[in-house]
């Protein structure tokens, strides 16, 4: 860790940008792991963040199946042995402790949000790590194409639609997505450059029209923070790995772990690893 | 079914293999369901055939974890709720009749190759329906590259390497490879068409110098039949969906069936479906 990467102590609010894009995974995930909260956007640039979803294994197939049958919302980017407090993304790091913030869940409620679960753990967890969409963040910045959240420091804007996931098992819900504001005329770019990345959600959803996801008002994201549009920017929409939190709150499993919105695992994976050429 | 299809009496040698290529995956279906057996390679050309097998629920998570973890090998396209006789691929198509050849294994022992497996049919089964590489053979040849096992009128030739795939569970095993030989000059343009099929295989795994992946003689294909490569050709590897047969074999699960080798499920959805822009 470099004495340019802020401590701890630090207040998330005060973070300088520009050194939380600079920091290494792991540099990031020490400071997560010494009790910083901060929604991780924009962080250690250029590497894959992950959504995790940690479940008792009698609910383990479930899931998976979950994800196998809903790889828009749910791409698998890992799933762990049962009992495993690592993954072969980030194979240093700690799955317990390295999330800035946890979402503990029993029977379907949210009941705690920690910043370390290791109090929580049982040998039966099964870990899922899913692709995020602030991997091809990068990807869109690279093509010229503006991400008003980072612009405006915000966690991005996610909601919940009117839309169903395949059920699996125990598991249903509906689909939940992120929104980016995009220029109408880097729409087909940001199109062309998310599709390539299929691992980390694809293509959008939906372009447009948020009436027909069943959003009424986008300034009321349900996950996360508004996020303001400039003029003649059109709403855009990604399948988001929050999903299989609403199929948890949806379905109930008796206890379940996952991370905070917005506040991912940061792997060791570089995102070009899931840019297709 | 039109007069024009071949009838189920009608020994597979006899095939004409223009009338299994211009079978609909229903026609073709129906043929397999009568007790023809034949293997599948050029039937129904242009829809997706694919690679089956059925584990009891016991089993399953181990099984879908180990496609998650082996994605080249294993790129699941559908897996059923446990019980189901049908797929999402094909929902008029009967899981235990429609495949011409199956393979019933105990104990990791292959103990009978029926061609129907209802009367073993357990309401605990779950069918896993992996990608088959006969479904980029099509997009070869609209390619101009030649494929020597259709020419030939052979099962392609398969071999077990000497590459362990990622363990999940209790199941673990070799990679399997399909193999075509390709015109040295095409070798590009056969990457470069199968790359954009990964949940057909995708791209393959090797090219050339079979000796590097443990494969001592190409004329004796641990599945499938030989094929005789043109002056110039090379060798080309796929990985191949009887991978999880091997598994089976080496982890011994109790009870499990699968297809025969070279032997699909012919589901209703066309290959271009699974091929990206």
């Amino acid at each position: 860790m470099t004495t340019s990467i802020p401590q701890p102590t630090r207040p998330a609010a005060h973070l300088d940008a520009l050194e939380a894009a600079q920091s290494t995974p792991a540099q990031a995930r020490r400071l997560f792991h010494d009790g910083l909260v901060a929604p991780t956007t924009g962080w250690a640039a250029g590497f894959t963040q992950a959504n995790l979803v940690m479940l008792p294994q009698d609910w383990a197939f479930d899931m998976l199946l979950f994800g196998q049958r809903n790889p828009r919302p749910v791409p698998l980017l890992d799933v762990t042995d049962p009992g495993a407090t690592s993954s072969t993304l980030a194979p240093d790091a700690d799955l317990r402790t390295d999330v800035p913030r946890y979402r503990v869940w029993r029977h379907g409620e949210l009941v705690d949000e920690p910043t370390d679960v290791t109090d929580l753990w049982r040998n039966d967890l099964v870990t899922f790590l899913i692709g995020c969409s602030f991997s091809f963040e990068t990807a869109l910045l690279d093509a010229g194409v503006p991400v008003r959240n980072l612009e405006q420091g915000r966690n991005v804007s996610m909601y919940r639609t009117n839309t169903q996931c395949r059920p699996a098992g125990r598991l249903a819900g509906p689909l939940v997505v992120s929104m980016r504001p995009i220029p109408a005329a880097q729409v087909v770019t940001a199109v062309q450059v998310t599709a390539r990345m299929p691992q980390v959600h694809g293509a959008p959803v939906h372009v447009g029209a948020p009436e027909a996801l069943g959003i009424a008002d986008l300034s009321t994201p349900d996950y996360g923070d508004p996020v303001h549009p400039h003029p003649g920017d059109v709403p855009t929409f990604w399948a988001c790995g929050v999903t299989p939190q609403a199929a948890l709150m949806a379905s109930r499993p008796p206890f379940a772990i996952t991370h905070a919105p917005g506040h991912m695992f940061i792997t060791d994976v570089p995102d070009v690893a899931y840019r297709q050429p």
